[in-house]
């Protein structure tokens, strides 16, 4: 039972929809974004702005892809890394949707869909969406420093992606596309301080949430086709690899993490890959559920991975927890 | 549908704990505290630090009460007003509970109560619990100026409550208390600008959630012997009196708002009344829930308000968006 969400229904995702900025557009995923902006402003006068605007975007542009208004929602959870989550809740405010606030840190998106796919298989909602962002010139001078600084970065940081993700899920069998099981995770902390290195931070919680999931549900992951971390990076990815090696298990190239899939690290300056809750999101929203529809990847474990901490109790010297929540996500075929 | 969430099940809310700060403790409530520090630190070094030590103090004690262990527990949900919701990630980063982060400003702690009741209603746990917590030092520091400066408050401006409350929900019939239906609310935004007007902000919020719930559930107002909205303080509340008298529904003596009830206003400097996560939570964890069990109240609604604005959206000018979640408790004597 503890964190393991079993769906008596198929809870299908009927439409995703992403939001890019411009590094995410000139990178290898750059053909499945609905929508880009160069400037990464979207229209606003402030990056904040900006970033909220990309989660009404996207939520509006995956009703229309569904041919629905915000009125055919019952309910979205959202929630983003900005203080006070007002990513969310300033985009919902425009919208006659009601409405959870979520924190996940970067491991919003799957909770999003866990919570959805459980309000609708509890009965208390037939549609419910789940979108989420993330903004690198909000996100820098929020945790970091403003990018007028001009800071170097060091070689294990990452690169917050500036985009959104939104999917609609629903009871009604509109979509070959499901989420199966979820598991939401616990917080572990390790001791990690440096806030330029989240990968080594989060990369235990993904650990203890696949292993949890897997003694849960009874899943191996021989069985899956596709294993997908939130952001860990090349750090964290190669982290994560050794601490699953530890306990007996092998991931093997079926396992990539969204954090090395939406840049290419040879061509554009990201360090250690990106971050941000539009991480998973982006890379959810606008691939793999496309090749999921296409029938190119059928049986997925998505893991969200949020780094919990705030820059005032990293000034305060205090350590950073993290957390992972995981969605299992099939297509028809994968059950034939 | 839209945010309402019915419940097959009698969802019992088998034990409450709070915690409060020296403030509270000089209030009208002061005895029905667990908890309390005239220093307000709860042995930390900072006021961030003891803010989630409050909701570990919190959550431990309901436990203790309910002579149950954290193993016990399925999941948790838990946010509060840190930036990055940081009061329960540190303090659940130190518990082996699966853990949903959530954020609904001051509107945190009915919302938990409703996820978790739905997750139990739902099959997903056994039992859940909701922790919240705010600390006027790290609200003030955070939203508003640094306590150092010694700012002068303005008529309408509320004191956030420093306090923590934790409730634990089981499908067990372990309690005479539970929760019966629930509703969560769309974000409103009236235009207020002023972060010393916050009960301004919410109380449309609150009226919206409250005629909305009515509408689906079929309950009347006439049907509850107490009515609570989480942090109105003075001014929101004769604001949301007059909205619903608008509407053509009265509140009469029988609705009260948290903020107006844990602090005595003719001794105690608080201008408008409380504010804060903790003023629903532990309101209603120490008092409420107590006189529930006592049969003094037996059906009541308890309507979280929460504003969801950041200080930096205040400064680039935004106003302040607001979100009502609402909970229906009952006692096994209102259904005789």
């Amino acid at each position: 039972m503890k964190g393991y969400l079993k769906f008596r229904n198929k809870i299908y995702i009927t439409e995703t929809a992403s939001v890019a900025g411009k590094m995410e557009k000139e990178g290898p995923l750059s053909e499945y974004f609905d929508i880009s902006d160069r400037s990464n402003l979207f229209g606003m006068k402030t990056w904040e702005e900006a970033e909220s605007e990309m989660q009404r975007l996207a939520f509006n542009t995956v009703l229309g892809k569904a041919k629905l208004t915000p009125d055919d929602v019952d309910i979205a959870f959202s929630g983003d890394l900005m203080n006070q989550c007002v990513g969310g809740s300033y985009s919902f405010a425009t919208q006659p949707v009601n409405y959870v606030g979520i924190y996940g840190a970067c491991s919003t998106f799957p909770l999003g869909v866990a919570l959805a796919s459980s309000f609708i298989d509890g009965g208390f909602a037939k549609r419910a969406a789940a979108v989420t962002s993330s903004h690198y010139c909000s996100a820098e001078r929020q945790f970091r420093t403003p990018l007028e600084y001009g800071s170097q970065r060091t070689p294990t940081s990452q690169w917050t992606v500036t985009g959104s993700g939104a999917a609609l899920l629903s009871i009604e069998d509109s979509s070959d596309v499901y989420v199966k099981d979820a598991y939401l995770g616990r917080i572990t902390d390790k001791g990690i301080t440096d806030a330029n290195n989240m990968g080594a931070a989060m990369a235990p919680a993904a650990a203890d949430t696949i292993i949890s999931y897997m003694n849960a549900s009874g899943h191996k992951l021989s069985e899956f086709d596709g294993i997908f971390t939130g952001d860990l990076g090349a750090e964290g990815k190669s982290i994560l690899c050794d601490v699953m090696r530890a306990e007996g298990y092998l991931l093997d190239s079926r396992y990539n993490d969204c954090g090395c899939i939406i840049y290419d690290a040879k061509k554009q300056d990201v360090h250690s890959g990106a971050s941000g809750c539009a991480s998973s999101a982006c890379t959810f929203c606008a691939y793999i559920y496309k090749l999921m529809k296409e029938g190119k990847l059928n049986n997925i474990l998505l893991i969200g991975t949020g780094a919990l901490m705030s820059p005032q109790f990293l000034m305060q010297g205090k350590s950073i927890p993290a957390v992972a929540h995981l969605i299992h996500v099939c297509t028809k075929e994968a059950v034939r």
